[in-house]
């Protein structure tokens, strides 16, 4: 049997259902190193942070980790002291099992805000998860942390001669991730839960690792956002077993992060909340990259934007009037608006009635691209973006009940 | 036949079809008084501006005006100079009809951006607009701005002994005004077009206009968002007739333009495009009011926010989770939500379920309020927010269509 992806070396994994969803499906995952591995997180920049969020960034801090112990069904956020002491219960029978030092185990959790993490659920299967854990796992343990995704997500790439990352992530809403190293960006800060973890086994340093990611981050998932809102459980992970025995330039780690990265980005927003369409948004000609991300930060979380786009409607004044707001200095009547290549927009006005017929068929497609391009400066940026319809509002309006 | 409202001395209003809407419905409206008149604006902080709201801010810079001359169907925005000198052609027709100098005829446009503006029908209809101006036509001029909304904005309030201020105004997409004196303000840009005109026949200066103005649209129309979108084309105009003789003190007049925005703001959001429910946010505890209005916008602009409202579930994980991306610091284990007086977060935690069964019965109330008390500094802001369910996206997915 052909593996689906590429494994890395050093690694197992294993996921079950504690019955902390409703529905019975697998909710809590594990995956292991045979060793302490140099590790390297991002976490949400929203000041309202889960327990495991609390207590994954203080044990990532050290630059090392053994395993990551993850579940949907609850987030554990806004539950207070005891919420801490229950996922250091819940990491503490993991590394129990696992005959580990606790202080190795990461913690990540998603679901609803609020309600008290049953830290005994998850106990009980610590020795299950411990057991059970293999290579080829990883499909598994994919699948238990998904919420509403339509699709678990996992992707892999070849990295060096001989070595491979393996990524694997949940969306799906409360996606508008703003990934830093914990200190809150006034007025960056939007997305939604997202967990990713991905799996190395290259020779690389924590330090190395940490490098790579910031490079990854921000060229994926914190140019993404399916409804603007910004999680208080957002994580990404990476650690590298170093079993492949390979040292890798520092180039080559990153763009095998990013490459990872980016596709379950892609993926994750792609299977946004409700969503039908994917709109890759390039802004370019602002005066600064910054102001391009600015820019194409608030026409992505547009709503008048997002509804056209569920209406296949290329209605530009909404995009025109986003940007407008923005609070980034350009001339509008320089302005030039592409979808799929198709100028519907130019120095600033209507190109007409023709164009924005030949657009609204492109806008049909899954997947199109929108271009702003706001001036004659350098600055660019790059953001994937989806529609809102009723499908979201189905999703949205329910979701607890 | 007892009037409808109070109607000040030394103003006339008509409304016509000049056929700028597909529907056939009235569209074009003119206010005028018996002479120049002290006068005050605030403009949308879009950098993109529509051509009336470009012509507009220079002649009210003037401080005098005479007319206005507003029209739905079309925002000339977009337009380019065609724009300019389409809005100057009408208001020059206008001027010529009334017997007026063209700079004291302000001009406000609504509608689908990026359309041209079709001046030669206004034209046509400018000596019937000016021979059919009424003291009672306020309630055809408050019919003809009106787009999506349902029902037409009107309020009056008494000022001094004898005087009295009417306002008009229409809302009901692209709303989320950031009016200012046309600096753009980095960061706060956000709403939709929202027109509205006040008019007033006590004795005032146009300083004086412009001081109570700053503050009732600070404390109204700039403390309220449907969507979160900035309109291109958003204009509130006062003028001052002075017809009553009677001079009325600044606490007064900032009052009473205070108590007459307020209740068009209300009006406009209550009637915020497919919405149910109108939410007063109470934010308070903040270490300053500018970090309580950050937090306030935030959560009124948050989707999970809004679509949670439409589903009648008090999911506050949303809010807090809203309130800590805003990029405002504070202390989530001392966070208190409340709706309509009943707590259901203390301590950043769930109060618990019975709590929130009260709490989904006041969310089925057509108006509720929802207090976020941040914790214990001074700083307090409130604000004018709606629901978000398949109504909306119904409006929005087509509205151009």
């Amino acid at each position: 049997m052909t593996a689906a992806h590429l494994v890395p070396l050093g690694f197992r994994f294993s996921a079950t259902s504690a019955n902390l969803r409703k529905d019975g499906r697998i909710d809590v995952a594990l995956a292991v190193a045979d060793a302490p591995c140099p590790v390297a997180a991002r976490y949400t920049c929203n000041i309202v942070r889960a327990a495991p969020v609390q207590v994954a960034a203080e044990r990532t801090a050290s630059g090392r980790a053994q395993a990551v112990l993850a579940n949907s069904g609850c987030a554990n956020a806004c539950t207070g002291i005891p919420g801490i002491l229950a996922t250091r219960a819940s990491t503490k029978a993991i590394a129990d099992a696992l005959g580990i030092d606790e202080s190795l185990v990461i913690p990540a959790s998603t679901g609803v805000i609020g309600a008290p993490f049953a830290a005994e659920k998850v106990i009980a299967r610590a020795s299950g998860l411990a057991v059970a854990a293999t290579p080829e796992g990883y499909e598994s343990f994919a699948q238990a942390i998904c919420t509403t995704d339509r699709w678990k997500k996992v992707v892999s790439r070849r990295v060096g001669q001989r070595s491979a990352v393996l990524g694997m992530a949940k969306g799906a809403g409360m996606i508008h991730p703003e990934l830093g190293k914990f200190a809150p960006i006034p007025g960056t800060g939007l997305h939604a839960t997202m967990l990713a973890f991905l799996f190395l086994d290259a020779v690389v340093t924590s330090a190395e690792l940490d490098a790579a990611l910031e490079i990854a981050v921000a060229d994926s998932f914190n140019c993404a956002s399916v409804d603007g809102d910004t999680s208080t459980n957002d994580t990404v992970v990476v650690m590298a077993s170093g079993k492949s025995g390979e040292t890798v330039d520092a180039d080559s780690l990153a763009d095998a992060l990013r490459a990872v990265c980016c596709e379950l980005a892609e993926s994750m927003v792609r299977d946004g909340e409700g969503s039908e369409h994917l709109a890759e948004l390039r802004v370019s000609g602002a005066s600064s990259n910054d102001d391009a991300k600015r820019v194409a930060r608030t026409v992505a979380t547009s709503l008048l934007v997002k509804t056209a786009m569920a209406g296949k409607d290329p209605n530009w004044g909404r995009w025109i009037g986003a940007a407008g707001r923005a609070g980034v200095a350009f001339d509008p009547t320089q302005v030039e608006i592409r979808v799929d290549g198709i100028s519907i927009v130019k120095s600033g006005m209507a190109v007409g009635a023709e164009a924005e017929a030949e657009a609204k068929v492109a806008m049909h497609h899954e997947r199109y691209m929108v271009e702003l391009i706001l001036g004659n400066g350098p600055g660019q940026a790059r953001y994937l973006m989806t529609d809102l319809g009723h499908a979201y509002v189905n999703v949205n309006a329910d979701y607890r009940s």
